[in-house]
């Protein structure tokens, strides 16, 4: 399967050059795209991160595979951080790997034709309405009253915008968003397909025995550079706004309850669940499958591992996990005497038997 | 952000009489809305939840927080079941707060434009459909051959209902909802956003070596006040319906898989998976991210702990925890042993030294 | 609710021939359905699942319920794969059940009226795409520059396929699905409403105090055979291809990330989390809501059990549960000692006792 489209070709002394990178080695050769080193071709640049980690993401197995399988590479030249030795191809040297690889992806980026700016003319466009220059809007949208759109977003083919909503500058909102009324965007968000924000929440009293909602009057405030996957729910306040915190990115199939307060540049992976008026700080790192309780506090900087059931607040730079989630290391001490059980109860046994011995020997004396 | 379109403004003794509630202290302030006792500003009312406690949600931590900051707050007034000592506030003392606050939480709802009554042009809606008066149907709506919706529905843009499908009165379809064919909801039923009823169930006999899929002929029956969070999938039946009983409601993200039977006023919330031909009682309660295996019965009144993953049959009335799912009083003596874990293998090792040095003296005597 | 458009009726004995049974009792009973053994009625075929299990899904709790009710079904004729004694109605017995109850749900399948041949005239596709003969195009679909589609595939109504993407021969798509471009679909796909293909993964770089998206530039290859239920997510690579393998099979709210590689014929059921470059071998079994943590390999013919959380590579044929996940008879072990902590806690008290007493006698003898 080829990729259409390549957009770019550069010899590797060019590509040095665009990236600001010391170049090792013969700097002809023709490249056209970004590779990891077991499946880069001759004509891809691989990449070496190396002990300056500075990587994120939702995993840490991947660093330590590369080295090992640089040499025997196919290919066309290598970024790294460090000049590696006895390497017979060419290497970019840079300072910072990972800023290096985004900018060689961007560069080798497929060339795709944008949204055309506008609006499409099967878009339903409520006249109140107020779209800033340089907005592309797809096919099927439908804008509703009161609506704001910032300079250059993009709304894309089958989107809802409901009533009063805003959308701020350079948005991207994907196929089939659904956002509902009142809710706020901020500049530079981004939001998947499929994704729904604004929903009414999960908050219901029993009264004379039917569960009656507890009605919605809130909104959504997602900030600047927040980044949202695919398939996600973002429910609306009951009063107030369910806020997200600027430069904050979330996975696919996340939800989000009502009156959740996130803060700056956390980091939310797949299939986490946040239940309704939790508080996360600044910093914030949820891998993936979590589940948090409703009404609690997690500190600025809290690491929550995968599957992590929190029923606490947490304080400011704690590593946490399971389920129930306590402390990492004590977690993991009782795991490892978890899996020690079954020797603790052959000790036991046998230590029953010994004691046994003992007392049969001491009733002999009387 | 300020919420645009405030709809309602009354002072605190005409709220007190809409809500029924006896006044104490001055009821000339202006309300034009609802907050928590921490947010809530001078314009608005507040409510403290007293101890009779009638709220059911997805947590329990809520309420201890209020009474203690009660006295800071600045809202203009407070909705309580109780008089409260020293208050230097307006109170409305009602008889169920909770009752009270949604009443509220209506009066000052926003102003919302509603869908109109009848179809947007674009809507594409076969002709054999039977629409009721009063159905109000969105943009770019597919409504195919069969479909019947009764009296006052609300089917909102980019929904797709499939044939033969039926839709009671006063339902409400958000966006891009998808209804597959040979679905039925009742009445007052309400879907949220980008969610999918009656898609084909995860069901394939392995046969010479490849899955081959169950063929569904089933539908789905979504009784009278049921209530559907956001990007959920409730799978058809292979053989009858898939059936959610009156007045369960069903958070974001969840999973009801074919063949599920749900009973009435249960609860499920966010991203809970009932695994194929589960039954599951009256007034049961699924904490969030739940997992039930299939064929399993779950008795009335059940109560599941968040994250739990249940493998068998759970009696009525039981509250179970964990992954494999216990009852909640054994898990938590369980809990509260693995986390002495460290402690009791100290005492084993400390116990196995003072038999060594029994033994010893034992040895000795010989 | 009686199902609408019944779309065939035979007697025992025509049913018995199309299936290719031996037709043991009266063959003069009219067919019109497939039920369960619990829920036929008289014009209802049931099934009894023998001792030769072939039947693969999400759990196994529901053959051994079968046998027990047959005799008091009220099913007009039941098929088996072997005679059943003392049964008052007629069998049809066959080779292998699951094949004939899924030919005898295909019989009966309600009678849907297919999407039409062609577009529909408000599918907005574009001039470049390539669309076979055959082809059925839904309202409000959107189809990018450079899309091909293959002889006699679906795209219903709401969907949007993105630039280049490609999809083979008798793909079905139902609603509201979202293709990003350069994806690519074999034969045979099936992807059911609200998925997502796609997807942008979520890879950031912690660059000066702010995550960076890496740029994906890769795409999605889904095999012949494959499908994939409602509202899941499949992210693109960031280089090459996320790939799923032909003939697997994938349950709803699946989410499986960026540059991961699933093998042949696998099953992942509803609510899986797959991390980043996983990859499965070839018959993998994953059950409801089980993660796994990113740059792991899975095994050829594995099987996960629910909720379990995998952390590290598992070897071809392992069975393994938990989170962390362990294989599965150790893990059973120590659960069961779990269960025994309590007592166990007890046992070493008491001989903390025992000893404390043997000491006394030792230390009275001094």
């Amino acid at each position: 399967m080829t990729v259409k489209g390549i957009s770019m070709r550069l010899t590797v002394a060019q590509l040095a050059e665009r990236l600001g990178a010391e170049l090792i080695g013969d700097g002809s050769g023709q490249i056209n795209g970004v590779g990891t080193i077991e499946t880069a071709g001759e004509n891809e640049i691989a990449f070496i991160r190396g002990s300056k980690e500075n990587h994120v993401h939702s995993g840490t197995n991947a660093n330590v595979k590369y080295l090992s399988a640089v040499k025997q590479s196919l290919a066309g030249a290598v970024i790294a951080g460090m000049r590696i030795e006895d390497l017979d191809k060419p290497q970019l040297i840079v300072k910072n790997v990972d800023a290096a690889l985004i900018e060689a992806l961007n560069i080798f980026a497929p060339n795709l034709k944008p949204l055309s700016e506008g609006f499409d003319p099967s878009a339903k466009v409520a006249e109140s309405a107020r779209i800033a220059k340089g907005v592309a809007i797809g096919a099927f949208v439908v804008i509703e009253d009161g609506v704001e759109i910032g300079p250059n977003s993009v709304v894309a083919g089958g989107c809802k915008i409901g009533e009063n909503s805003t959308i701020g500058n350079n948005c991207h909102l994907d196929s089939n968003v659904v956002v509902y009324h009142n809710c706020h965007l901020g500049n530079n968000v981004v939001i998947q397909a499929n994704t729904t924000i604004g929903s009414t929440g999960f908050g219901y009293s029993l009264i004379e025995g039917s569960h009656k909602l507890i009605p919605h009057n809130g909104g959504v405030v997602i900030e600047d550079f927040v980044e949202i996957g695919a398939n996600c729910c973002i429910d609306r306040a009951k009063f107030g706004n369910t806020i997200i915190g600027p430069g904050t990115k979330v996975d696919n199939l996340v939800q989000i309850a009502h009156n959740v307060v996130i803060g700056k540049n956390c980091l939310i992976a797949g299939q986490v669940g946040i239940s309704g008026s939790c508080k996360l700080g600044d910093g914030v790192v949820l891998a993936g499958q979590v589940g948090l309780t409703d009404n609690i506090e997690i500190g600025d900087g809290v690491i929550i591992g995968a599957q992590a059931g929190v029923m606490n607040d947490i304080g400011a730079g704690e590593k946490v996990v399971g389920s129930p989630a306590i402390n990492s290391k004590e977690a993991f001490q009782i795991m490892g005497l978890m899996k020690r059980l079954p020797k603790l109860n052959k000790q036991l046994k046998q230590l029953s038997k010994r004691v046994e011995r003992l007392e049969a020997a001491e009733d002999n004396k009387k």
